[in-house]
């Protein structure tokens, strides 16, 4: 616990530069959250820019949400470009599982990008692993929460093969670089309430790894520790007045997070 | 209202995946409003995969707010596959009237892809009807809200031309397959005052369609009532505190909404 | 501060329609912002619609976020039909400086376009004056804020030397069409934490230079007061709460302001 704080310390001392190729749905509260945890986001999916950006940046995060054939070579164009610079990609694979476009296109950037860090849904991850999962649109389904050390062996797998941490957010949030394994047991399932939330973790991750940039491991879990607990709060706070205030309470939250709440909430353990 | 209330109730229990080829305004207000009611939204636009997600799709819904070429192309592919799987298009005219590209293109959907509802404005279903209106922008304007039975007439007219059901929002919502004609008398115009309350309507519509294919005609008026019952409720609840409340509200409600609320409030006669 | 009170009045009076090319992060508050402050937003920038639609607006804002190739078109054609029919321009070089390529699309724009009104931060005027500057991202840095005595020369110079009014934001906003310069003192830096306070600060220009198109001057300065008073109330009124009620709140503020208001808090002097 004590590592996770002190990488939320860290983002508000660095304030990292994220670089966003992402989605139109929820590009909006990515930059929020970004912005709410202490990271300075840019938006920018240009072929003629996105490089260049992506080289001067703390961290890229690639979101394929609503991935096209221009956006996609931005990504291959800008993910090579944060590598060539030591910057860390952090990729989420959005709806992967749910078309042959969106399938070739998450090999594509896994093989050409070699992401620092995968996030996704149970389904999302088991595609990237090579298993077959009934994808239901870009959302989790209750099927997906399957038994948490099913999960952390799919996981430790891809991560090992890939060569990447690999996160896979639920109930209980798995967090592996293919030998050491984080879990966090914060959250809510009513996050899922919420169009982003999912976008919005893996922003959070690069915000933490631009700031943390040699414990991938320990950002991710960080990151992934602090939007738990936030939902949590935000819940507590107001999830009974609805989704537009649960989703103002979670932006809410985020902005007023510190180490103390992390410290008293956090509920995090390594197997 | 007793059909209306079990459509809703049929939302809830089948949680519809909307597929959306839609504006990057209003997006995000539509796949939180879809997943207040109890669908599931996913937003692909890209012409490798829209008509593969849209076969897949319990409903597919085409707003053309912030149309281009690429998009286009992804809609009427899309609308086209979901025909031919039988998935319910519906349409949002967004701004016809505004510009020659947008009167070509919204004339283009209507012709090749058959929606099974249309939803719009009266100056949007003016044009569409063929008759002449002065569209400012994309929004309703004052005048357009003309006397009730005038809509009536002219929706009948379209409905039965174009062989799908009409929804005409404004202060009565007007819903016609062309014979029976259902009007809700719900909501405020306070709902104006947002962006994207009218895409948020047909987004709910395409969350209703999906989960009640056989009934286009009553879903799309449940899917109305609810967004006029909504909207009065954030605005008793919050309008005079302002437009940021007002928002969040009208999501608060949507996501608490019940059958008792609908037969509360509900303000819905046959004509 | 009369003049600037008459400029409110008249954008509630007008209800401009104000035609925007702009970023997909940002879109959605620029829409509801101009709605809350009395316009009518268009949001199109499909190059087959975008001159026809700019010609008939009361503003065209141009904001070049997440610009790429086709809507830098798009800009440049719009623009230019805009300039042909009379309809002031209002151009916000998001990012200017953050890459070659948003440094080769400013440059064009100001060239081709001749906006009557730029709006940015000290880092994106600088740029666009010649000077060096280090842009972080799309964010201004605090290093940015300088001596206000500086930001007015540098402001008066691009203005002299563009033909044009520059407003550039920061803790005092300043406004100069290169003889006159206007500073407002309201606001808080509170706003920062927020993405997308600067595009709204466009778009509020966009809507009050649509209805007051004879005074680009007093129309800018009286959109940034309006901004800066609308920053203090929500902070006041909510912003200790954290992002996510700070932001509703500011929504709020400016659907809810008037006269009264303005005269109470305004801070404005002209050097």
């Amino acid at each position: 616990m004590k590592q996770l704080v002190k990488c939320l310390e860290q983002v508000r001392r660095v304030q990292p530069l994220v670089h966003h190729i992402t989605n139109y749905v929820t590009v909006n509260d990515c930059a929020n959250i970004t912005l709410a945890i202490g990271g300075s986001p840019i938006m920018a999916d240009a072929i003629e820019e996105a490089p260049e950006i992506a080289g001067v940046s703390a961290a890229l995060v690639l979101n394929m949400g609503t991935l096209n054939s221009r956006t996609l070579e931005s990504m291959l164009a800008a993910g090579k470009a944060a590598g060539q610079k030591g910057v860390p990609v952090v990729f989420d694979p959005v709806g992967a599982g749910a078309s042959g476009y969106r399938n070739e296109a998450a090999k594509a950037l896994m093989q050409a990008v070699k992401p620092v860090v995968v996030r996704g849904n149970v389904s999302e991850i088991l595609f990237l692993a090579g298993q077959t999962a009934k994808t239901k649109g870009v959302d989790a389904s209750a099927q997906d929460l399957k038994d948490v050390m099913q999960v952390q062996a799919l996981a430790k797998g891809l991560a090992g093969e890939s060569h990447c941490v690999v996160a896979v957010t639920g109930k209980t949030d798995v967090i592996t670089d293919g030998n050491s394994v984080i879990c966090v047991e914060n959250g809510t399932p009513k996050l899922s309430l919420l169009t982003g939330t999912g976008c919005m973790c893996t922003s959070l991750i690069g915000a933490f790894c631009g700031a943390n940039p040699a414990m991938p491991l320990q950002a991710t879990a960080a990151a992934l520790l602090c939007m738990g607990v936030c939902g949590e709060i935000a819940w507590e706070n107001t999830g009974e007045a609805g989704n537009g205030s649960f989703r103002a309470a979670l932006h809410d939250a985020m902005s007023k997070l510190n180490r103390n709440t992390l410290l008293e909430r956090g509920n995090v353990y390594e197997t």
